[in-house]
């Protein structure tokens, strides 16, 4: 797709978990000083941080079937540090509730990739630019307050009630912004994320992070469809998009 | 309330018409070039103003009081827009349905009061800002871009699924927010918004804006309650807060 195509869109709205931000590092960060604290320095706090990250969409899966009312990703993380203690054989049992819960607030303090906010900040100037992430609405706000990430709105799981990959989450997010689908470009380094918003007929940026997962990564290291636009930051894609460079 | 009172407040969330955005004015400019294109100058743009902002309670009260689901803003004041052409005596028959759709942005172009941006700027320093208001997000997006007003997320009636002044529009919004009420503070130029959100267990904050209704307005000149804080603007109530003026 030409960026002249581009010309219909109204708002830019972005995958944040591995896009915009850099979540292993982050998770993996406060996991270290968790496990020092612990005395668990045989715990690798990658390893921590990808097993509480496969977790992930099991857990909302169980919302998204159906099986369980919507909860926000907040409570779901929580839910699922429970599980990675007994996975990685950490006692519980000694550790005061307080600390965990302050342990969740991780996924809150995650850091933007070098190009996030720059390019963001750039999109602004001509799109609505909010984050359409599965992350809930408090996590997003902190995130973007300890980031400066410049989001016009915060849209997403939470405010459409249901999460990614489902089609409502697209599609309700398009209504609540009174936009077609086809006025609003999904940005994201999944493609799997890609193909259902592109299914419901949104645009489609891909952007490739290729040490989302380290440096052994194997997954969307390459796009898998004819994405409109593929960009190797987001600030790439503004570039690409011809948005100025603030001054 | 000191200010030393406040130190447990995270969030200050606002209403918006009235208190923020003076929406008399913005309404009336855009009614006054309408009325001009259809050869009615003998209708005052203020009057249209007042006569649209008087069906707003009413057509919200369908919603709250549970005769009719939750429909956002923009479609109440598309369906007051009607009303307000019949009571003046306009021949709606004559007007492309587009042209009245474009007018009902007028609500999305909004002008803040002279202090608002400044002053919602200074506190984003220290707490977490949003709107808390009966516009929807699309409409809070619009007017935030085209005044810099720099929300941290945009909350409110659409988020909620109910307007004020029911409870849930405030418990349910500190509930997204992961606060208790007495963590947030609400701000407002009207009595009853205050009311309704203390008896939440909010935070409240009046501020003065004795020319919402214009030159001869006889509502909200004064407090009717103890409010927590009583404040001649919104840059006023940031430095009664402490909040440092930025460079």
């Amino acid at each position: 797709m030409s960026v002249e195509q581009f010309k219909d869109v109204k708002a830019i709205v972005f995958d944040v978990f591995g896009t915009v931000v850099d979540w292993r590092s982050g998770v993996s960060r406060d996991a270290a000083a968790f496990l020092a604290r612990h005395d668990r320095q045989d715990i690798d706090p990658d390893d921590f941080a990808d097993c509480w990250r496969n977790h992930y969409a099991p857990a909302m899966e169980e919302v998204n079937s159906g099986r369980r009312a919507f909860v926000r990703l907040d409570v779901l993380h929580r839910e699922n540090l429970d599980k990675v203690l007994i996975e990685l054989g950490i006692d519980a049992t000694s550790i005061p509730r307080s600390e965990l819960d302050e342990l969740n607030l991780a996924w809150h303090r995650l850091d933007p990739w070098p190009d996030s906010v720059q390019g963001i900040q750039r999109l602004k100037k001509r799109f609505i630019v909010a984050p359409l992430s599965n992350g809930n609405i408090r996590l997003m706000i902190d995130m973007a307050k300890r980031s400066r990430l410049p989001w016009d709105a915060i849209l997403g799981a939470e405010v459409a009630g249901i999460y990614k990959p489902m089609p409502e989450a697209y599609l309700r997010t398009a209504d609540i912004l009174a936009l077609r689908p086809e006025e609003i470009c999904l940005v994201a380094a999944h493609n799997n994320d890609l193909a259902a918003a592109r299914q419901c007929g949104l645009r489609t940026a891909f952007i490739l992070r290729a040490n989302e997962h380290g440096a052994d990564q194997k997954t969307d290291l390459h796009p898998t469809q004819d994405w409109d636009i593929i960009a190797d930051s987001i600030d790439d894609l503004a570039t690409k998009l011809k948005t100025p460079i603030p001054q």
